[in-house]
């Protein structure tokens, strides 16, 4: 070998091991504080048919009107705006809007805000073209492949939060990632908010089970960002349901006056199961959806002008043989992406759909509902995207083989959302007309410049031959997930957390538990 | 009881019994012969964009060419039309086309057009806003969760066209749906053709491995159809390759030119890797797709103007850690739906992705990669899916479970694609308004009147409550789909068939194979 030739190679092998250095780069991702979507959002119906669901919601407001239930104030802000209020029995009120009412009051809502997390590189931006990913919330029982499905615990909790943070993909901590049910009802909230400060340094959601437990939320965000700060700023969020069709009950109503009244966020989400508490064809399942998000929003702006809410739908349809619940069927994707054009009528930003499946493990079954249900958030614009990791059994568990390959998807979905790239490099003529017909492009230039950022790159997929995965054992995915969140939770580290604030917050906790006595139910 | 509710009930229960008739027909499907699509396509491109591409496809034509191989008569008909042609080696010719050359020449190709099959209610309308799903296409092997991989036989070619017309979800029969490798080679597009002839009265493809194989396929199809008919109507047609990058070999020519000379449909594929035969930026890997597509699709206008033709791309990335093409991949779904968007401004029929994916198991990375890559095809507004059923393992194997999973998959998106019908009856203001707030709506008028028909049945998710799944047995998603085509399998019965046809095609047959020697390569 002659000399030239050996420092040439020399320095090959320097390049060589650059690439394999940005290779386990882009291998574990480069995490992105939220998305900002490089393609349009998939406008699926005319105006003429947006307009009719517009029309329907603005009758069911007027016409049927929603009920409140058990919050005087409430009532009183509704009734001050000019609502018409007719009280039913006692604490119980029929509130009607005149058409294009909630639409006005709306008006002051952002159309994009910031969420603050504790590590400011993980502020999250919500609305307009930006896309916040976020684990799945609220299920009783988790799953996993070697010990099957139990009620969750405060453990499971905490292991959630960090598989989270660990994934690349995701961009926001959720809320409650699973129901820690080893711990009171009425304290849980508390290890709950302290786990996601703890484990986590993004964005988190609070409690709203009960009036004082958004107090606490909101309390222990003040202590950790300062309550100057928390006044300016969104911190924290709460998640709201109505209680379809067109109820809003008093807890409900007081957590959403708490946030408003804090300046924290809110999303506003009617949980619609068509044919149950919903309509079962979709423009009138849409049209409920929106009358229910609209109403309940105008509450944070009747409380607080220009607090942040956020427009929300949760579609489900019902299986015909066992008049169960289905997740990620066709007919509520279709929902969605309607629900989308929606809320950019409305100027609103928008949470919608997620990593949806009634499947009870983590196969084929779950991963096709999942991208059906997901696809249709992200393409109809969606801005926040709970449940977009680990969501099985219908809500009902969070899985932990799930939440992997959900949060792997996620990343394809970073890719995918990224769109096409055209320009003089992408279109890449040189590249062609390099070595001409018939001549494969491995060793052209442009393959070489682009080589590692072309493609998005699965932690999780097997793309090898079939004869190489079949010598390593040939495993499933289910199983690859099971090793993969077994060692993102070997390899987690806390991030760090101020140690005055822990303290703070640890006080805080004891101190609102001391004050209470455990309620299981 | 009183009398009169007696026989109310008495017409209850008919009512009833006629309702579960329906469901029945529901879960089993309604089969249409295709889908005519009721939401619009994802367009995800500007105008600017795609004008670039188009314009790189022009360049990439006019400046470097395509490089055609042995077949002196396709040479001839692009030199007569005014391509400049050099000859580089004997019998292989370069050939350029002038900006605009192609697209005026395709000008004479239909923009819709009937494949008509054995059964005229299966006839197909490919192109404009008609969608049809074939399944896959082309593997070398088979599996199943029994015996595992193996090389595919004539035995289990028979398997997957009953397998496929048992779908109602699938609309055509398909072309090599396996390698039948235990016939020799050069006959086994005659036990392929009339497998699909005998087992299925849907369309289907023919041969197109030599210009003899492709002269065959016309001819079963004239006995099946009459010289005359077949003259006149699309009744068989062709899936080509390019060679990529930029060659059309002489095989193909001259395939091209057989089933154009008998008015057939073809299929004009560049079946693209990106890094590999292509470049591995999405926006040079479409333009490279549309230069060859669109060449290889004029030679059928050369050989007989407004004969069928099919623009079409299949889109692959590149594992960057193994070299190994992967499928299923977000930037290949991108450039999918760029891709419907080229193809209506050239206003072609579209051939499309499909049920892509690289897993060596019908598992959730099976099941995810195939949603993102058959969403794009059914969003992008492609015509014709090849690929729409049983693809598992980077197209090397056809799966028995695959299939069924795929095919319920095709079912959910008939559903998907005929969108949200928004009208007075599913706006569904009375539905709420008849029990109001609070009140389900289970027993509503409308919910009994939408009831069988509102959402898409599928009849391999399990939508069960978790206990009664577990109770009975836990079974996951693949071992249901492998009871599931046993049993369709088993319940298989064939479509009638002329008997003096028959005749025709087992004499043709019997003669051809006659007149060859067995090759096995």
């Amino acid at each position: 070998m002659a000399d030239g030739e050996f420092h040439k190679t020399k320095r090959q092998r320097g390049g060589r091991s650059q690439r394999r250095e940005a290779r386990v780069g882009v291998e574990q991702g480069t995490h992105r504080p939220y998305i900002i979507r490089g393609i349009p959002t998939y406008d699926i119906l005319s105006d003429e048919s947006l307009t009719a669901i517009e029309a329907t919601a603005e009758r069911l407001l007027a016409e049927v009107g929603i009920e409140l239930r058990e919050d005087t104030e409430s009532m009183q802000l509704y009734k001050r705006a000019g609502a018409q209020v007719t009280e039913q029995t006692e604490g119980v009120w029929r509130i009607k809007f005149e058409p294009g009412m909630l639409r006005e009051i709306l008006k002051t809502a952002p159309a994009e805000f910031t969420q603050h997390a504790r590590n400011p590189a993980n502020n999250v931006r919500i609305g307009g073209k930006n896309v916040v990913f976020a684990p799945s919330y609220g299920s009783p029982f988790v799953m996993d492949l070697d010990r099957g499905r139990r009620y969750g615990t405060i453990e499971d909790f905490r292991n959630f939060v960090k598989l989270a943070q660990s994934s690349p993909w995701l961009h926001h901590s959720g809320g409650t990632v699973c129901e820690p049910t080893d711990v009171p009802v009425n304290k849980r909230h508390l290890d709950m908010i302290y786990s996601h400060i703890r484990y986590s340094d993004r964005g988190f959601l609070g409690s709203i089970t009960a009036a004082e437990r958004a107090a606490d939320s909101v309390e222990m965000a003040r202590i950790l960002f300062g309550s100057e700060f928390t006044d300016a700023n969104c911190v924290v969020m709460g998640n709201f349901n109505t209680t379809s069709p067109l109820v809003i009950d008093g807890i409900t109503a007081a957590g959403i006056r708490t946030y408003a009244a804090a300046n924290q966020g809110s999303i506003h989400l009617p949980f619609l199961l068509g044919g149950a508490v919903a309509p079962l064809t979709t423009a009138g399942m849409v049209a409920q959806g929106l009358a229910e998000s609209m109403a309940s929003c105008a509450l944070t702006q009747l409380v607080r002008p220009g607090s942040p809410a956020i427009l929300a739908s949760f579609f489900s349809s019902m299986s015909l043989r066992t008049g169960s619940p289905t997740f990620g069927t066709p007919e509520p994707a279709i929902g969605s992406l309607a629900m989308g054009q929606l809320a950019r009528r409305l100027n609103l930003p928008l949470r919608c759909a997620g990593n949806f499946s009634t499947s009870k493990l983590p196969d084929g079954q779950a991963m096709q509902q999942s991208m059906m249900s997901m696809m249709s958030a992200v393409q109809g614009g969606a801005n926040y995207v709970l449940h977009s990791a680990g969501f099985l059994d219908g809500l009902l568990s969070m899985s932990y083989e799930k939440l992997v390959m959900d949060t792997d998807m996620c990343g394809a979905l970073h890719a995918y959302l990224d769109g096409m790239a055209v320009n003089e490099d992408t279109l890449a003529f040189d590249a062609l007309a390099e070595f001409g017909p018939g001549q494969h492009l491995f060793s052209t230039q442009h393959t070489l410049r682009h080589y590692e950022t072309a493609y998005w790159d699965s932690a999780l997929d097997d793309n090898q031959p079939w004869e190489t995965w079949d010598e390593q054992g040939g495993i499933d995915y289910a199983q690859r997930a099971n090793t993969r969140w077994k060692k993102l939770l070997h390899e987690y580290e806390a991030p760090p957390l101020d140690e005055a604030i822990d303290e703070a917050l640890q006080d805080f906790m004891t101190r609102r538990k001391a004050e209470m006595v455990d309620m299981w139910y």
